[in-house]
């Protein structure tokens, strides 16, 4: 008997949501039957909807910070009972057999993993047919892709931490932060603010580093204890080599000058052996200098969400030092999701987790609504542009190549040229004249 | 009473050689005087004879693989007897009072280090006037910047683990390579061959990457396990992502292709979390896509030497397991040294590193023998066209940022102008034409 539940999709990449009644997979033994309670919208369910990447599969409902209650579990079931707080972060299902599954990277898959939405089930624990996700009423998931949320975590606050909490938690891991690390959260939207908080509780003294000065009240309360101004080189210069970690969380172009040659810009914050960690969606070129990176040792990386094991440790010490998102939650209908769609696409800098209603607003009478205007979303020119920026660059990086290689012979060629130009065209004049 | 010892000096960017008595400054009671016996030619010693960083102070006499005996020691010397064994690395003094002093980065001290040469005393443990190298019969060094040489160590191989053998050893230890780890070589000259026999002792699996085939038989003598091709797709294809660690010991230009849109570069070697750690002095412009690092949380980074205490524990891990370099013992005369910059100067494929038997031969007969000839060099040019191109890069970065911004005005700009252009030069003689 398969379990009917209400979920709003979109079937095409103008993101008019709809509300449509569809049928989950049948709960196996390990498998955990979840009443949907909350479910954030993060910036890439607006990347996929919009069929950024190319490779969205249509109607496709959205999703990955579910929060909700257990409400049956499978013979088999060990870690959740009926009525326990349960989480679905960003996929549910992988091999679980290799070695980064093994330890722990279910992520990085070497099979591969089956993503919460527009998935494609490949282990057998997601059903079949491409995966929905958590802007639903229910929800089927194998047990060892859940998430166990303790009952101090409000409900509606706790779906963005297995998305936007872990994505933050896993570099501060990494790069070992403890009392004593010096870290720098780049940008202060909804991952930044978390991160600073995540920080914070770690022992770290944190700075923010930020365009807009009148942010820094919303730096002071998440928790900061220093501010940077990156569009003030002063600003840059007075905090200079005084940071161990960034966590870079601006999602757009900004370069960080990793140039010897061109020194102010972002980098010159890293202290020796400093690490940059991007955790944004940046498709831009980034123009690097080997040598600048020798000169205090620096490291650039990046770090993705992070595996079960993981986001349950990054929950559990959310739930232990009282550390929640700011979330402002919004009715689950086609309405509201196209307004909170406009603002996410424009570039959210409220600093705030939206998060929908689904067990308040999602329920038969949304099919009664009105259909929902379509949101007004920036084109998708950007990245196509960008695409052929970075053609341009490899192309323009082959003929500098090609220059400096053939250096000589390009000389003699200019020089045979303007031989050749001066005796066609100014010997002959000059001999008629003197000739004259 | 100063120390009169026979340097190898030269006057000018040239790089002609020529002998000199110079006298050391006067021993204090926590220096060791040196007999030196051998001293290594590091191509960095090349690069600051010809003055290609603009600040050689002339006359330079080059050298910081120091291998030798010591010959006196002051009153408060602990570390050393007369008659040890000593070597001297890159440099000769730091504060020893900041933080990255006493965590042993003396290299990075936050007031300045004093390089073995060409450096300028600041804390007062090297004497006064620019530092001379050792091109040289003699050395008074500080004993905390002496390194002990365990007399397992043939002295005319030991200098080498001062500079090449620290360089390599450093990644190595930082990165924690150890058994089970995969750990790749970039380039199989000088400082290669030795990184793959320490990690090898260190317990890694080694893969040398090379340009060319007929290298295989050096890498597998050195101790590799498997060889990559870097100019055969196939053969970075068939290896991708089986590398924890790159240390990449190449110092010209080598594009890895970091960029998820172009894939097939040496980047793609690198398996989850792997690190591509430059050890050779690149001041090529590298075009960088985070997402790719993003994509397998990948890390760029770069380490240079090592402080005294990690060149120590250097120095025991090679006489331990019997880790020599290569090397070539050549005569320390004008005419021999001229040979040997010309060698490294045009790209030392050896996998070699050249000895100076400053013992045996560096002594008044020399200042007897007639004037070198000058090295055959290749001339600056290279770094300048270099950083013309760098600057160009970042000219074309702000235009793609402008482009990028104002895409719709540039459009309409050139929409404005077809608009005119038709206005002008189409529609009056249309419009004649119809009146005719």
């Amino acid at each position: 008997m398969s379990l009917e539940c209400i979920c709003l999709q979109s079937r095409s990449s103008r993101c008019v949501f709809e509300p449509v009644r569809v049928a989950r997979h049948q709960p196996g033994e390990h498998d955990v039957t979840i009443d949907v309670k909350f479910c954030g919208v993060c910036h890439s369910d607006v990347h996929v909807a919009k069929n950024d990447f190319l490779e969205t599969k249509f109607p496709v409902v959205p999703g990955h910070e579910i929060a909700g209650v257990v409400a049956a579990v499978g013979a088999r079931v060990t870690k959740f009972r009926v009525g326990d707080h349960v989480g679905v972060g960003f996929f549910v299902d992988s091999c679980l057999e290799c070695a980064p599954c093994k330890r722990g990277d279910e992520h990085f898959c070497s099979a591969t993993f089956t993503p919460t939405f527009n998935g494609k089930p490949a282990h057998g624990r997601a059903g079949a047919g491409v995966t929905k996700g958590g802007y639903s009423t229910a929800m089927v998931v194998d047990e060892r892709f859940a998430i166990a949320l303790p009952k101090a975590l409000p409900l509606e606050r706790a779906g963005p931490l297995l998305c936007a909490g872990v994505t933050m938690y896993a570099p501060l891991v990494k790069w070992r932060v403890g009392p004593g690390s010096r870290v720098g959260i780049n940008g202060l939207g909804g991952l930044g603010t978390i991160g600073v908080k995540l920080a914070k509780a770690l022992g770290a003294h944190v700075t923010v580093i930020t365009r807009s000065a009148r942010k820094e009240r919303q730096a002071r309360a998440a928790g900061a204890d220093a501010i940077v101004l990156s569009s003030d080189a002063a600003s840059i210069k007075a905090a200079a080599r005084s940071l161990d970690l960034v966590v870079d969380t601006v999602s757009v172009r900004h370069d960080l000058k990793v140039s010897a040659l061109a020194p102010g810009g972002l980098i010159d914050l890293l202290a020796v052996d400093g690490v940059w960690c991007y955790c944004g969606l940046i498709l831009d070129m980034l123009d690097v200098q080997p040598v600048r990176l020798l000169q205090h040792q620096l490291s650039l990386t990046a770090t993705q969400i992070g595996g079960i094991a993981l986001t349950q440790r990054c929950v559990d010490f959310c739930a232990k030092h009282a550390i929640l998102p700011e979330v402002e939650v919004v009715e689950a209908t086609p309405a509201q999701l196209s307004a909170v769609y406009e603002k996410l696409d424009g570039g959210n800098d409220a600093g705030v987790r939206y998060v929908l209603d689904i067990g308040n607003t999602l329920n038969a009478s949304v099919f009664e609504q009105p259909r929902a205007r379509a949101p007004k979303l920036v084109s998708g020119w950007r990245v196509g542009a960008q695409i052929a920026l970075i053609l341009n660059r490899a192309a323009l990086a082959r003929i500098e190549e090609f220059v400096l290689e053939h250096t000589a012979a390009i000389a003699g060629g200019v020089g045979a040229a303007l031989f050749a130009a001066v005796a066609a065209f100014v010997i002959p004049p000059l001999a008629s004249r003197i000739r004259g």
